[in-house]
């Protein structure tokens, strides 16, 4: 199925434009309006003559162009009608950002409209959702105001989300933390397209590295299997699913009213599918955020560089918990930084380049690890506030990076200097904030190399038993 | 033992202040300077005659004042000589910030500071530390410089840390996350005074409402034990202990020399010790704030208020799976609010007042929840992207929470427009980024308050057997 209209059509009709600053209809079509959206949009609404400057069409079927995508905002009620219109218009892809449906349990209004939606073959987003943001084409159809939350950069993660509020936050989270974003698309009641339609068109493209999911439920555990097992072998998808627990389950029920299912089924589904389970919104970009840089680990053997012995420590214990291992530096490797560096240096795993380090010696410490064959990952756990660390280091961890085949991830805890300099290395090194941040990461690659290395070895073994 | 010239003296000496403004001798003196320390600060270098504008003394001894604190930061090899000084000058407390001692293998060098101190009976703090701040006199040893690191608000947090870089990070996330702080010692190698003398001075601290503790290993367990039993039953203690895996206490071995004995043994010691255990930066802050604003739950049901329906979800999940209980609404409360709210609001746990819920509708479900018998703690989850909340519910919160004998905490999600909220509001409400920090913190408050009421019980049935 062919989505990208969804994400940069040429020609747009925003059905329900307001002229009230505070309405939906008018926020999504000022979106459109101050990003200067490169494509034709139509204002639809048969009470006003213009809208933030702009002639109004009374329906979609007053504009003569062809409209490759209609978004309506207007309440529940009239929805049918309108959706009526749009196929007679002939317009193939609909976002209904509108709620009032089953989730307010009026379940017969969202099945007439499921029932219309297969008859007449639409795409149809929606109901009851935020729609669509697209940071490459500066498609926008969220309703939650600038000003209240901010918009990623351009990237290559893309979320695929069933709940409006999550969709929100993780947009909001994505930005505060300088995390790049692709597409973005909440799909609420999934009258229409669900998760697994997005899952496999953005599993097609080649601008999306990672695909992160928050689901509440399945209409369709089957469909899911399928699209997500193809998907995974060419990128890695982390999936949170709400309601894991039995708690949970009825608080799921009483939200979407989706049967849930019982938490252990859905984990059974979610490890069948290949997709690796996030626990917590945090959880889930630190999976995704290592494994999206597409740096394969030579093997599972880990490295810890730092300024800051007690940081560490519980870097160590971070990687333990998670069953990973810590490499053994080469005599070779050793016996050049005993040389090399001043002797209060504590040469071992972590390599602990202590208080007074400068990026000098962070640069000649991390240049002879990842010279090492003995390392595979290299942990850089950075404390800025030390006065003898300058900001040129940015410019060296850059540096280093791009050269590297090996994967890295930089730690930088701390306060407002700590996150300016994170957010910034941010753009060229996956970052975290804490050691657990980054053990989660790893442990997210390692994991999902591991499962593509055992789906190469069944394809391999039964290309052997045929 | 009183401690207390350590935080609040009279007067001072900065042995081995310097001009150099990238010297530690230099930044230390600057910040009495900088923050006008009320008290006479004299500055100790035999090489320079004045320094910042002060007049300098060549030695303590011919400083005419008493002195009721020395700060020594000269290089390692003349810090005996110095100490006799003070000795000689009787002044009784001293920090050492100078390193170079038993953490790089100088084993003898400390042993003979460390007889000196017991023989002439010194208080002192490090070798090897960061030293002391306290956020209502203003003391000031920090070596990170401001603009590096920020310094907390008032508030009634105090941290006792081994390590001086994980000292400075906790610093500098307590204010970056606008958390108020009582007094922060970092008592590096323990040389004189260790974590038990200054659990034991700020357990009797009136503005320390809970005590944060992070500790690599112990040198006295026995005392440990004893002092954290005590203090306990007066305030909570939380403990990170660094090298809790195989791995991780090897680690230990090597940063500070100190034997960290098996991971066991020490969660072992912390269990008995009533010590509440974080396994992480954010786990430890999280599991103090909302104990230590001291509102105390009737029982233990929680009930979650939302306008975000797949947060609400979330919660329940992280309450579920640290066993916690949700509570089941009055049946007089769920017929005031179906009376009284919109019929899209979901009216169960949690209580979801969904995406259009202004500030007014917060007001009255939050109200009429407190209200209810059934409901013991609440958790509120407020998504402030929606344009429908204003920045009002800052003062209805903060009034809601002044009111309530409950305990109540926060959960703001999001990006930068979120955090300021969440900056803001944690002034009033202990308040977290993430369901997850929330569950914690309820976690640790329950568990702290069965704690008090088992050694309560435990001490009337001796009181009966007597």
């Amino acid at each position: 199925m062919d989505l990208k209209n969804f994400f940069q059509p040429k020609s747009i009709a925003v059905i329900g434009s307001s002229k009230h600053p505070r309405k939906i209809g008018n926020i999504i079509f000022r979106n459109f309006i101050d990003l200067r959206y490169e494509g034709k949009i139509f204002a639809v609404n048969p009470n006003a003559e213009e809208i933030l400057g702009q002639k109004t069409y009374p329906s979609v079927k007053d504009i003569k162009d062809n409209i490759d995508l209609a978004i309506i905002t207007t309440p529940a009620q009239i929805v049918y009608p309108l959706l009526e219109e749009c196929a007679a218009k002939k317009i193939q892809n609909i976002i209904i950002i509108s709620s009032g449906f089953s989730e307010v349990g009026n379940v017969a209004e969202e099945e007439k409209l499921r029932d219309f939606i297969k008859k007449k073959k639409l795409n149809v987003v929606g109901v009851n959702c935020l729609g669509i943001y697209d940071s490459y084409s500066n498609l926008d159809t969220l309703f939650t105001p600038r000003e209240r939350m901010d918009r990623p950069k351009k990237g290559s993660l893309s979320l695929i989300c069933q709940s409006g509020a999550i969709g929100a936050i993780m947009i909001d989270i994505m930005a505060q933390e300088n995390y790049g974003l692709r597409r973005f698309v909440s799909y609420g009641n999934a009258t229409g397209l669900d998760e697994s339609d997005f899952i496999d068109f953005l599993g097609k493209d080649d601008q999306t590295k990672a695909i992160c999911l928050y689901i509440e439920g399945l209409r369709n555990g089957k469909k899911f299997l399928e699209i997500c097992k193809k998907v995974c072998k060419k990128k890695p998808i982390v999936a949170i699913k709400a309601g894991i627990t039995t708690k949970g389950t009825e608080a799921v029920k009483s939200h979407t009213g989706t049967l849930a299912g019982s938490a252990e089924v859905y984990k059974g589904i979610l490890k069948q599918a290949n997709v690796l389970r996030a626990e917590s919104l945090e959880e889930l970009f630190n999976y995704a955020r290592l494994i999206e840089r597409g740096k394969s680990p030579p093997g599972n053997k880990i490295q810890i560089i730092t300024n800051g012995g007690g940081v560490g420590v519980l870097a160590v214990d971070e990687l333990s918990k998670r069953g990973l291992e810590l490499a053994e530096l080469d005599k070779q490797t050793i016996a050049t930084l005993k040389k090399e560096m001043p002797p209060i240096v504590n040469i071992g795993n972590p390599l602990d380049l202590v208080g007074d380090a400068n990026d000098a010696r962070f640069k000649f410490a991390i240049d002879k690890v990842l010279e090492d064959k003995n390392v595979d990952i290299l942990l850089i756990i950075l404390l800025p506030q030390t006065p003898t660390i300058t900001i040129n280091i940015i410019k060296i961890l850059k540096e280093i990076y791009e050269k590297s085949t090996k994967p890295i991830c930089l730690v930088v805890p701390g306060g407002s200097f700590a996150n300016t300099i994170k957010r910034e290395l941010e753009e060229y090194i996956p970052s975290f904030s804490s050691p657990s941040g980054a053990a989660t990461a790893i442990k997210g690659l390692l994991d999902y190399n591991n499962q593509i290395a055992k789906s190469k070895k069944r394809k391999k073994a039964k290309i052997i038993q045929k």
